[in-house]
């Protein structure tokens, strides 16, 4: 396996565990460490494994069904970094009623032994109307 | 000089670069390859050095005065990558009004010959409702 394919199944991963509302799975995605940093959109920067595993617990509470389709993944290895950028395409539906949303997220993972850690997660909701009519310019 | 304080030079550089309103001063940041990837607040991923110039182009193109003060930097340094964890608060004067704003940022380094130079800029708007509320937990 490359190591963008394994980067590729890490990502993978982390966007079943967030879809099965279960700790244990989300746990196993990341470093666990204090440089742990996630970013939900809207929030305030979490910083450490404590506050990370606490935010995705308030998520889970309130959320009976989340559903990811990932789109437009491009990996970045660098060394024992590697970086993933993608468009998260969102179903959920919790407390707060449902919600279906376009996400644009950074996630880095860190290589250990026998696979890659996430070690940020940063995701911030698309706006459509930015989105029709992107700068001009060459996509890469 | 050490390897976090070279980092938090070049992040410095970063912001003075944008309030410069000036498209060589922004491009000596940048690692200017088809790696590089932003994401503004709102924004869709950009990536290439050629779609994310034309963004800060249209920025700047549509902004008479930018000012930024940085708070709650923490570098991550490993191997020849950097990254930058920090709060955006800005303060912008352009076609579309003033806005005042706090951003979360996650800024991503690679060592060149000389230094640093950026190959992703990810920002979100922090929303106050859920930043007045954030989660329980330790913080690193």
């Amino acid at each position: 396996m490359t190591d963008r394919d394994a980067v590729l199944a890490a990502n993978h991963a982390f966007y079943r565990a967030i879809e099965s509302l279960d700790e244990a799975a989300m746990a196993a995605c990341w470093s666990r460490s204090i440089s742990d940093t996630c970013i939900h959109p809207g929030w305030p920067i979490l910083r450490g494994w404590a506050d990370v595993l606490a935010s995705w617990r308030a998520i889970f509470d309130g959320t009976t069904y989340m559903r990811f389709v990932v789109s437009d993944p491009v990996v970045d290895v660098l060394g024992d970094v590697a970086q993933v950028t993608c468009l998260e395409n969102l179903y959920a539906i919790g407390q707060s009623g449902t919600a279906h949303a376009q996400v644009a997220a950074t996630n880095v993972y860190v290589r250990v032994e026998g696979g890659w850690r996430m070690r940020l997660h940063h995701g911030s909701p698309v706006h459509h109307a930015v989105s029709e009519d992107p700068p001009a310019g060459e996509a890469s």
